[in-house]
Formats: C-alpha cells, structure tokens, sequence
C-alpha cells in the first residue's frame, strides 16, 4: 500500500479519458465513488464512536508510513489511496472528539457538521470575490453581523446600514484566531500611524518612516504576561519586534494588574516608545481567566490605545445569560477575536475579528484590478489572506442549529463541570488545584499529602528551601505522569508551566484541563484521576516518589 | 425557513439531552442524519452536473436572505437548516466547477475530494501541535518533502535526514497562497536584518531598530510591475510599508526586464535603502507570463538578495516534461509559493510556501510552553498561523491518486488549449488577441473588422490620437460584454486592465481566460465567443458601436 506501481496497466490510467473521468460528477449512487463514500462514513462513524483517545504507537514508527518523498509516477485507484488513509492516517490519529481528551481546546463537534461541510467542500466557493462566491458573500456578512450584535448589541438600524454595505466591514474571516489577533493589531497599527500631512501612512511608508515622522522610538502593544503566543508573532511580523509586545504583570487569578499597566504606560511614553494597543484577554489560553475588561477600556480611552479583547477562547460566553456579565467590558473594545473552531463548535480552520467601528478594516485595504476592485462588495479587500474557504457557511449553520440557548447550555454546562472537577480535586488527598476555573480551564497537579503538609507548613527559610526543592520534585512527577498517560491513550490532559504567587514564581509544571466537549461526564474526569494515580504508583517514578518523602519528612 | 421560532415546543429542542444527541456519532446508515447526507450528496450532484455558471440573479437580491442579524434563541432542525442552504445557498451559488466557467483560477474539483474530505472534517485534527494531530504531522511533512523534490530535486539522502526533523523545515503549510508569500518574505526579513553584536534582530526589537543598527533608510522586495497584490499586502504587513515593495518594469511579454532590475538596486542603494528580496513570478495573475527566473537568480546571487518564487499559479508546470523547462531557475530560489487549490485541485484553503534552505525557517520560530514546545516535532512553531485543518491529507491524496503523469495531462493540456483559443481568436473577425498564452492564461477582448484597421494602420500623431479614442469605447465595451455575458449565467471569462507596450501604455482593458478545467472543451470556447459576439449586438451597446464606426471611417 506505499506509494508507486509501475506496471503498465497502471501508466494505462493516467490517459486522458482516465483524467476527465475524475473530474466529472459520477451519475449514480452506487458508483464506485458513491459505495467509497458509504464505506468512509461508516469506517469514520466506527473511529468516533471508540472512545479511546489515541493508540499507543510512537511518532518515530508512524513517521515510516510518510518517508517517500517521490510523486509516484501512475496514479493509485481512489480506493487504493482511501485504504491507506483508514489505515495509516484515521487509525493513527488523535480522537479529539473523545470525551477523555480534554486536553486541548480540540473537541467535539456536532456530527451534522460532517454532511455539512460536503456542501462547502463539492462547491467550493472562494470568498475574496463575489464572482467566484455569490451567496457566501452575503452569508458571511451575516455571520459577521451576527457575532458582532452578540459582542455590541448595536440596534436594528446598525446592521441593516452597515451588514451588506461596500465600503464597511464589521469584521473579517479568517483562517483562526492568530490570523485575527494579526489582522486587529495591524488595522490599529496602521490607524495609530495614519496618514499626516506629507506622510502618506505607516501602510505606504513602513514603520520606519513612521517613527520618524511621529518622532518614537518605537510602538507598543501592552498585554498580560497570559497573553498568547500569537501576539508576540504578530508583534514580529508587524515589524514592532516581539519587544514591542510588553507584557504585564498578573495578580494570583492571572488577571493584568491595572496599576502595573498603568506604570508600564508611563514607563514606555518616558522612553519615547508609543503605546498604541492594549490587549484584554478573555479566556487564557493556559488558565482560562478573564481580564477585568471594563478596566481596561477606560485605561485605553484614557491614554486612547486600540483596545483589542482576544476572545478566541471565552468570546461564546456571550451566549450565557448567567455567565456573560463576566465579560463585562468586552462591547468597549475597539476589536473583538473569537475562534469558531472553538467554542461554536465548527471544524477547524475558522475565526474571525469583528471591529466595533465598520471603518476599522478601511486601514488595511488593498485592491487589484483583476480581482477586489474598489466599489465592489469583494471581501478580500480588507482581509489578510487571499482565496479563502466558505467555512461562514458551517458558522452559519451551528449559530442556526444549536441557537443561542443550545450555546448558553454548552457554556454553561462547561463552566459548571469545571467547578465541580475542581471540588473534586480539592477534595482528593492525592491533588493539589493550582487555578481555580474562572470559565471551562482548570489546571492541578499531582501532589500526595505527605508534600500537601509541607507545602501549608510555616514560613521559614529552611521550609522555603524544602518547597523549592518539593516543587522541582513534583514537576517531575507532573511530567512524567502527564506524559505517560497520554501514551496510555485512555484519556489525554495537557501540561504546562505556571509561576503561581503561591509559590513566589517558582516555575510549576501544571496539568491543564480544558473541558468544552457536552460528552464529558464527571465519572470520566473521576477516572482520569484514577488513571494518574495509578500510574503515580509505576516503578519509574519510585525514586521520585521516594525523594519527595525522605524531604518532606526530613 | 427564515431564522427565528419561539414555539414552545422548539424550546424543549434546546435540552441537554437533545444537545448531546447532535454530539453522538449516529449508530445506523439508515438516521436521520444518514439520509441527510444521502439527499445531500444527491443535491449536490445534480449541482455539479448542471453545466451553468450562476443563476441569474442580482447580488443584491440574494442579500436579502441573509439580513437577519439576530442569533435564534431556539435551534432549527438539521434537516430546515439544509433546506434553507440548498434552497438559498446552493442555488445562489456560482458553479467554480463549470467547463464554461473559464475566468478565474479557481476550478473544477476531482469529484474523489468530495468523500475524502469527509475524513478530514470528522477527524478535526488541529496541525498546531502532534498532541492534536499525530500521524497527520509526518503526514504533511511528507507532502512537504514531495513538492520539496518536485521544486529542487534534492538527492534521497538530503530528504532522508531532513524529512522529519524536529528542528528544520522543508516549509511549511498555509491557508493559502497569500499567507505563503508573506512567509517568505517574512523569513527573508528576518534574516536579513538578524542578529548582529548587540543587536538582537528584527524579529526581537523591529524594523526601526533594525533599520538604525544596519544604517539604511529603508528595506525593499523588488518584483515586476505584474506582482500579486498580496506582495503589496505582505510589505505592509512586514512593517516596510507599500512603497517597499518597488515595481520594476517589464517587457512586452509581462516579464521583468533585467536591466530595469539592476537599474533599480543601483538607485535603492544610492538612497540608502537595502534592497534584501527579490520576488520571480513564475506564471503572472493577470497573463500567465513567466519571469526568466534564471536571470534572477544571478542577479540575486551577485546582490545577495532572498530570491523568492511566487509559483502559487505556475508551480506545477514542473509535473510536465514538456514544459517545465519554462521554469528553469525555480531550483535556485531561496523559497517558493505553490498554491494546492490552485493547479494541484485540492479544495479551497490550502497554500505553502518551500524552502531551499531547511534552516530558513527558524529565523520565524516561536515557542509557548503550553503548546508546540522547544525540540518537539510540532509544526506550529515555524507557521504564521497557529491552529491548522488536516488539508495536507487532501493534497497527500491528489499527488497519490492524480500521480505525476495524470498532473503532466493536465498541464499539458491546459497549455496547448490556451495555444489552440489564441489561434481562434486571432483567426476570428470580430476579436483581438492582447496577450499570447506562456502557460494556459490569456487574454483577448472585442475589436470589430473596422476597429482592427485602424488600430493596425499607418502612424501619424492623428492616428495616435484616434487609436487613444477607439481604445476608451473598445475599454466601454469590453467592460459591458464581460458584465452581461456573467450576468446571463451560461459562461463566465473575467476581466482586468493592461498597458500593452503596442498601445503605448494606454490601460486597455481585456477578458482574461484561464483554462485549468480539463472538461473545458474547444467548443465550449467556441460558444463563448459566439455568445460574445451576440451580446456586441445589444440595443445597450448600439451608441458605443457607432462611435466606434465614426471614428475608424473618419
């Protein structure tokens, strides 16, 4: 089942006729295609129905099945080609719709996604024109409107002014959330160094000639030291440097301090450093927290940042009568991010950035005469990317399907479980909980009592030594458990580095849980624990284990 | 089937246990949800099998289903949501996959990507990271390493040991090819403003530091005037600002004139600005035309420039024998775009971007704890975006299952088609040819007998007045027959603006044809046209025709 077959009955294939024949609709069902096609649906609905989360196989081994890099020279039969995917490919993935992998913001979707997305894929519709898009193209303008009215709450007069006008945008599509914090940055980049007089703009001139001609030293974009990794990228491809992404200090709930901000405005300003942007997060990645939003649209109005809330995680929260007010502040921002391959449930490769004011994205227009002419209703002229996929279509469909209280369900559900996993935890002698879950994050660690006694012990300089050297112990352990659970491939959480207040900053290896998917049961998070107790036991950990007890009992 | 209903028995729907339901993969074929996608797939087909390009309907009209902006609190049922987006969505969609539907570079589909693409979506692998993705990870490094060989044709030692490292890239998957082109240049900047003394580069302290430590005024990427607008946007992005992307002129064939080319280095450098790219194009936009990409090469060598080649349309003219000499060059270039929903027929969304050097990459490298950490193998930390679909698995497919012959058809083909319809168009009365096809992309437009007389007749000031004038009308006319011949549905070819050197430079505006679509036949060319030809006649078009009459009789 590799790759080439040189025989000459197969070079007999790659005739002309053979090719067309690929390309043209087969009339009947029980074709061969339409048969693959039933085959593949009941192959998959057997894959997601086993709720194991991955086979125990090394990357090194599955790295053999892809090592040929020639183009075979005849072609394999569609069959051919589809055993070899439910063989090499399906069987040796990653079940992240399983109710044990809750590991990562990967989760389930809901199963009418997939004769869905057929619709989008047998179409294929490319977004940056109308004339290769039609219907997607209001389609997608409504889905904007749609989450933009969830985040705004703008009157009726609003969108049916601004949802299908030409020249406006209340957002953009865009491949994921990176994609979207970039487009946000670099729309107010480009409006913070905007035109002026014999300047033409940073979008003309680059941020050198801008600089120069607003007199800085450089430009910032302030965020919490949560913030993720894709503000830092976006620092770098904005030609900011990842330095002109400044972070700031968080409190114990990993919330940006408002007064360290503060002082790290006027700390750049002295510098001649421009503060042009300031992100609130909603929803860390790590932890799930929440910026105190509110705040920080009164600090961005004060010192007029662009005010940007990387909602790609906690944005749908939206949805929750009872959890929304925690978001408070986020309708002051200047631009909102929210991933749709997410927390609305939507297969990847999907998220958008929507703008409260629909002139925003007129700061990084770009047209051509082929394509995206002026005046048109083309959505590539205020998007990063180019020819993109009609996932508004799927986006469309979840808001329609599970509506808004299907959401708040799904949000609060997620929400509910996290507290309650958390009491679980608290209330296991073996776990210590490291954040409490604002939203559907929690992370905890393993931590028997013997280390829970010294950890709550009094304060001395030898017991701060003793923690020290029980935390480097227990980040071991943290690892190797984490680690050796995912080979299992029972159930699957992540890890992770945090510096709690707790313990002064020391660095803690953290296991992190997100859960998202509705399947999830508290009898599965129970066997979670009991699987990592489990494996506390292994032989591999014995001196490990024996070490922390000879410290905590010195 | 609009949005909302408030019935209470549609409330009910909105229950957990109705919304765990939408999340369990359906035991049986013979569901609810299995029948759907029966009756999808057969819509779907009859879709595809209908030969028309797009209904004719305004787009504002279409608008008009897709104004409500208000999420429904109660959900609709799968089965009213797939009415609706095949009674409205599906409908109103243009038909990519037309033989008629010849104006832009998106296509027809190989019909095998419809059931392929199933797995991919169930699947939901995210790319960021192995933990989310598994076997799909040396699964696109595989395909990576096939369009690696294809382009450069390194030995099977040099792919053996870099295939599946964990440190160096052969490149590196995008949404498409925007997002490739700007990652090329993104690299390209990085590395040459890196690291130096003190200075701890531009993708840690910026363009303007950067800028300062290498004394220049500026950084520029230097393209022929056919550039794809999404270089213009990758400059802005990257901080060097429009104006650093420096237009070079070209030839009467599109191509970049070489000494135009030096010319500029010279003038850049004198003013003190670092000219550190220089982009090839290697199938043009608006004409298909190829830059001599050889003579780049030299001339970036001797300037030690980033030679990059945006091949995002012309790239796999490498599978043909016959014409991939067209190229020649290509294997000298630091990176290359390749666009796979483009001549590589995979659905809408997938791009990359190659590169010679496996270490170029790392000069974007970014790492979170959390996630694609420092020595794994995850592919996030060398991508501009972060989570990532599995369409690697689609184009993994179409090299497989299309081959390198079945792809050597197909460019072939394309190539000697676009041959035989300049020969039609300049053996017919009624049409002129703008640009001669290179690969399988032309462009022509509308010029009556008496037209054609004077635009060829002897040269004197008046003539050159009188062809300026004949050219607006002919400009009028092409842009009304290309507007009614889309808007009447039965065929589309699209339009753009050229300064022919023959016409001095004057904006002449053409229909562009493209011609990937191997069920595009000669006579569906012949009909478009005759189609053509009929709409000249319009009532419309009668004022323009007589101005034209008067003015070649005058």
């Amino acid at each position: 089942m590799a790759s080439q077959g040189h025989s000459s009955d197969k070079s007999v294939r790659t005739s002309l006729d053979n090719l067309l024949r690929i390309f043209t609709v087969p009339e009947a069902p029980e074709s061969t295609l339409g048969r693959l096609d039933q085959s593949i649906s009941q192959n998959m609905a057997g894959f997601l129905q086993q709720h194991i989360v991955a086979e125990e196989i090394d990357l090194a081994e599955i790295e053999q099945d892809f090592t040929d890099t020639e183009i075979p020279e005849s072609a394999l039969l569609v069959s051919e080609q589809t055993d070899f995917l439910l063989d090499k490919v399906v069987a040796q993935s990653v079940h992240t719709s399983s109710p044990s992998f809750i590991g990562h913001m990967t989760s389930a979707l809901p199963y009418f996604m997939i004769p869905l997305s057929k619709i989008m894929i047998a179409l294929n519709q490319n977004l940056v024109k109308t004339e290769t898009s039609k219907a997607f193209t209001p389609l997608e303008r409504q889905v904007l409107g749609m989450l933009h009215r969830l985040v705004y709450s703008n009157d009726e007069a609003f969108y049916q002014r601004w949802l299908h006008d030409a020249h406006q945008h209340l957002g953009a599509f865009c491949s994921g959330g990176t994609i979207a914090n970039i487009t946000a940055l670099w729309a107010a980049r480009n409006r913070a160094f905007g035109p002026d007089g014999e300047f033409r703009g940073i979008a003309e001139e680059g941020v050198y000639a801008a600089f120069k001609h607003y007199g800085c030293e450089g430009g910032a974009v302030l965020v919490s030291e949560r913030g993720h990794y894709s503000l830092s990228k976006a620092a770098d491809v904005l030609g900011l440097g990842r330095a002109g992404l400044v972070a700031v200090e968080t409190d114990d709930l990993n919330r940006i301090r408002p007064e360290a901000l503060r002082a790290k405005i006027a700390e750049l300003t002295e510098q001649g450093i421009h503060p042009f942007g300031l992100v609130g997060i909603a929803g860390t990645t790590e932890t799930g927290h929440i910026d105190p939003l509110d705040t920080l649209a009164d600090i961005a109005e004060e010192h007029q940042l662009h005010f940007h809330v990387d909602g790609a995680w906690g944005g749908p929260t939206l949805f929750s009568e009872k959890y929304r007010g925690r978001l408070a502040g986020i309708e002051r921002a200047d631009s909102v991010t929210i991933d749709a391959h997410k927390q609305l449930y939507v297969p990847m490769g999907v998220g958008l950035v929507l703008f409260k004011d629909p002139a925003a994205l007129n700061s990084i227009e770009h047209h051509a005469q082929y394509i995206i002419r002026q005046g048109s209703k083309d959505l590539g002229s205020n998007t990063l990317e180019g020819s993109r996929p009609g996932m508004a279509m799927l986006v469309h469909s979840a808001l329609k399907i599970i509506g808004r209280r299907g959401y708040q369900l799904l949000i609060d559900q997620g929400i509910e479980k996290a507290a309650a996993f958390a009491r679980m935890i608290d209330a296991h002698p073996e776990f210590e909980l490291i954040t409490e879950p604002e939203l559907n994050i929690l992370t905890y660690r393993w931590c028997p009592p013997v280390a829970q006694t010294l950890l709550e012990g009094a304060d001395s300089a030898q017991a701060a030594e003793q923690r020290t050297e029980l935390n480097e112990l227990l980040n071991r352990s943290t690892r190797y458990l984490q680690k050796t659970q995912r080979e299992h491939g029972r159930a699957f959480v992540s890890r992770t580095r945090l510096t709690p207040k707790r313990y002064d900053g020391q660095p803690i290896v953290v296991f992190r849980v997100v859960l998202a998917n509705p399947l999830t049961t508290e009898e599965v998070l129970r066997e979670i624990l009991i699987e990592q107790v489990e494996i506390a036991k292994d032989a591999a950990l014995m001196p490990v284990r024996q070490q922390i007890e000879q410290l905590c009992l010195r």
